[in-house]
This record gives structure tokens, C-alpha cells and sequence, in this order.
């Protein structure tokens, strides 16, 4: 009998694109040895220029995805991506609730593309907040998402503390702030307001990013699965996330993936047989 | 500059355990070492029991995802699976038509699930024998897909041919019949009417063996987009699955998944670091 590996369920919007959602989640998870599955929240349809539409999934099917998985398979560990909509996001808290509480989640809060669409309503932003920021064991917000459920501007490391301060008033066990955006060296800052951990990584001379935080969340989520403590599972992720955004490639005419097989070998796992 | 790696896209179901569907195809192109991207043609609630429900996206969403990745990404290959209604069915033949006409297509006429649950609707599958099969540049039925698309009985080696035969006059450039569930070895048949090539595989006793026909056709398609020729895309992609098979595992009470990760060594890619 062979052994199952560690069963991660990322609930998430599809990028048809490939290089965000579901499918980064997915190909995280391979990547890094775990069985990944998800719950798709919404299609869209979506290319390196952008989001040219988003259609959401019935409440009843997110429901009966998430059921089939976790009633028969089970889960190790849980990702949240694009939740689009007040409804899904309540539908989605609600069913985190039914999990066993060791279960860890990863909250990935997201709300805009890379290119400014709109992934999540407006009016969902603070549904997240007040309903799904609580059974978070990790939420990994961007600076402009962190802004937003804060209502803090963020300019530097002081406010980036601030505003992880803020946020873990919230119910998270843990915040990781990731502070790509502001000037100097891009330092994350990990924190459950008595541990800190400042994870800091080269800049990097690459526009093709798409996907970074989809990625950050669901290799978070992974290693802990794996049995990785927080900072461990973060640390661990934030290596992997480094080496794909350091190989991440042009596809199409705008901003292309990062390389989620890029610890694999030259061919991915190829290798010619038969 | 990163070079990209080739481009695969799969038009297929989403499959929430992760085993089958869409999951299968993004984790075997991950594995293969080439850029998997996808169209959702439907949502399913899925998991080793069985599909618990099935949610169809609309045809302009399935139109949109396709031209997001045609129009500005490209395409290396394609690959099509659960289609689930006729109007899903003549959309994809239709957006077939506007490809180049050396982008190769494989077609796995997907129609019931592994536990029998209804994937294409009984009056598509003549709707892809008439309007998809034309494009296809290979077609990999199993038996009882066979059967299905050409009326024929199929028991034996011989009954195999003449549904491969069958089959050619419809327009693929190939066929593969796979012959799992006859007697005896294991033998698939390829040809193209001209030449023909048996692949035998050892019989394996596992029952874990969910996802092995869509993880054999976006295995095909995998090589296909890396310039490989037909029969030795498909040597490639059959000595993957039965790699994949050999290693599938128990997840949930039913049948579980083939093993994408089989190639990738003890513990999927992963290297701590950090």
C-alpha cells in the first residue's frame, strides 16, 4: 500500500491563465509533495494583460465541493483565496467551522489582481475581516490588502507593525504582513504579538510575478500540512515562493508567472522512460 | 530572461478531490515540465466515492477563458475532457476552429466517471463523434467509450481494431484505444490506419487508479507540446501513468488518486531551504 501524502484544500477562484488561483495553489502543492485539491469559487477568465471576466460559483456547489473533500477525504491543512462575494465569503466561514480546530487555515485576503480587478465586492472586505480573519491560523495580506482591512496607510516598517497589530485584534493566530511594495529591502514581517519574524529576500529584477501570493499562501498551507510549525512553514514557503519569482517567465504580452516548477530539474520531473 | 516553458491548455471539468479533471491535467504538465493552463467547463462536488453534484459554466465563460488564453498566451497543445452538454460540446469544436491548424489536439471523450455518475449527456456523445472527433489529432477512448462512439461490441484484440478503424473514418489523426478492461495483458492500440503500435503495460494490483485516462491524454498533450511525434508522445506519456498508477494511494473510502508527484522524488520537489 502506498502511502498518501498530506491532503491540502485550497478554496479559491480558477485563473485560466494558469499562473494564480487554483491553479498556482495546485501546482504549489505538487511541487512540494503534498495532495492538493480545491473548491472553486469562481471562473475567470484571465490572460497576462489582466481579468476579462468572472463568473461565480452557486453557494450550494462551493458548499457540496468543500463537503465531498473534507467528509470523505479529509484535510491536513486549508488555503482561502478570491472569495468574490458577501455570500461566499459567509459560506465559506460557515463551513470552516465545521472543521476540527487543529486544522490550519491560511488566509490569503485577496481583493484585487495584479492589474487592479476586482476579485473580491467591496462590501465583502469587511465580511472577511469580521468573519474569516478569526479562524485563521495565518493570514498573509499585502501591504494595499492589509490598508484595506485596516484602514491604516502603510509607509514603513513602524506602520507595517502597526497595521499586523491591528490585524491580529481580529482572531488570527498569526499575521504575516508581506511588505514587497514599500521602498528598501522588501521585509515580511511574521507575528502572533509575542514571536516576531522578520523574513527578509532579495529584490528582484523580474516583472513576471503573477501569482506571488496565490503561491506564498498555498506553500504556507503546505508545509504545514507537512507538520511545519508557523514561522518553519513560513520561512519554508517563502524560500520556495523566492526561487519561482527568481524563474518566473514572459507568457503573453504583459505580466507572466512565477515558476512553480522551478525546484524540479530543467524538464520539471521529465524524464524520458518507456 | 527566464524561457518559458511550452503551453498546454486543458478544457475540462474541475474535479474538487484533485484526482481527476482539471487537477489531473495541471498536475501531469506541472510533472511533464511544461505551462498547464485550463478552461473550466464545469464544477463538480467529486471526491473517491463518487460526483455528489455537477455545476455546468456558462458557454460565454467557457468562450472567454478560451480566448484570455489563446489570444494573448498561445498554445503549444491542447487538450479536451468532460464537456457535460451539447451546447459545451459544438462551443469547444467551434473555438477548435480558430486555432492554428499545427496546434495539436487530444481528445479524451470523457462520458461517465469512474463510479458510472454521467459526465457527458447521453445526446452529446454523438455531438462529439460528429463535431469534435474531426479536429482531434489524437482520440484515446477506453473500451466502453469505444463502444459507445461506434455501436461495436468490443471483447478481444480483433473487436479493438475494428473500433480503432471505426473510429479513424470520423477524421483523428490517431487513435488510441486503450484496452485495460479486456482480458488478458493490458494492451493499448495507436494508429493512424497506416501504422499501428501495441503498448503493453504490466497489469498492476492497485485499485487506486482515479484520473488515470485524464492523466494519460494531458500526458500526450504534454509531450505533444515538447515535439514529440504521436507514437512517441504517447510511449512517453503511457511509461509516465504507469509510474503514476504504480504509485497511486488510498484517499478517502473509495478509490484514490494516481500519484502525479511519482517522478518528482521521496517528497514531491521539495528542498528545505530558507
Amino acid at each position: 500500500m502506498n502511502e498518501a501524502p498530506p491532503r491540502v484544500l485550497t478554496i479559491a477562484g480558477s485563473d485560466s491563465g494558469g499562473g494564480a488561483g487554483i491553479q498556482a495553489d495546485l501546482k504549489t502543492m505538487l511541487a512540494l509533495g503534498v495532495h492538493g485539491m480545491s473548491v472553486v469559487t469562481a471562473v475567470t477568465a484571465q490572460n497576462s494583460l489582466g481579468v476579462q471576466g468572472a463568473w461565480e460559483v452557486p453557494v450550494e456547489a462551493v458548499r457540496a465541493q468543500f463537503r465531498s473533500v473534507v467528509d470523505d477525504i479529509g484535510v491536513d491543512a486549508v488555503k482561502t483565496g478570491m472569495l468574490s462575494s458577501v455570500p461566499l465569503v459567509e459560506c465559506v466561514a460557515d463551513l470552516l467551522t465545521t472543521l476540527p480546530p487543529d486544522v490550519p487555515v491560511v488566509v490569503d485576503p485577496v481583493a484585487v489582481s495584479k492589474h487592479g480587478d476586482t476579485l473580491l465586492a467591496p462590501d465583502a472586505q469587511q465580511v472577511v475581516r469580521d468573519v474569516l480573519l478569526p479562524r485563521a491560523t495565518v493570514v498573509t495580506p499585502n501591504l494595499a490588502e492589509a490598508a484595506a482591512l485596516t484602514g491604516l496607510r502603510i509607509t514603513d516598517a513602524a506602520s507595517q507593525r502597526d497595521a499586523a497589530e491591528r490585524l491580529l485584534e481580529r482572531g488570527p493566530r498569526w499575521v504575516l504582513l508581506t511588505g514587497g511594495h514599500l521602498a528598501g529591502p522588501a521585509v515580511d514581517l511574521l507575528t502572533d504579538g509575542t514571536t516576531e519574524v522578520l523574513l527578509e529576500a532579495p529584490r528582484q529584477d523580474n516583472r513576471h510575478t503573477h501569482g506571488t501570493g496565490c503561491t506564498l499562501a498555498s506553500a504556507i498551507a503546505s508545509w504545514l500540512a507537512r507538520g511545519d510549525d508557523v514561522p518553519e512553514a513560513v520561512r519554508q514557503a517563502k524560500a520556495y515562493v523566492t526561487g519561482a519569482l527568481s524563474q518566473g517567465f514572459a507568457l503573453g504580452t504583459g505580466i507572466g508567472p512565477v515558476h512553480h516548477g522551478w525546484a524540479l530539474g530543467a524538464a520539471g520531473g521529465a524524464q524520458r522512460g518507456g
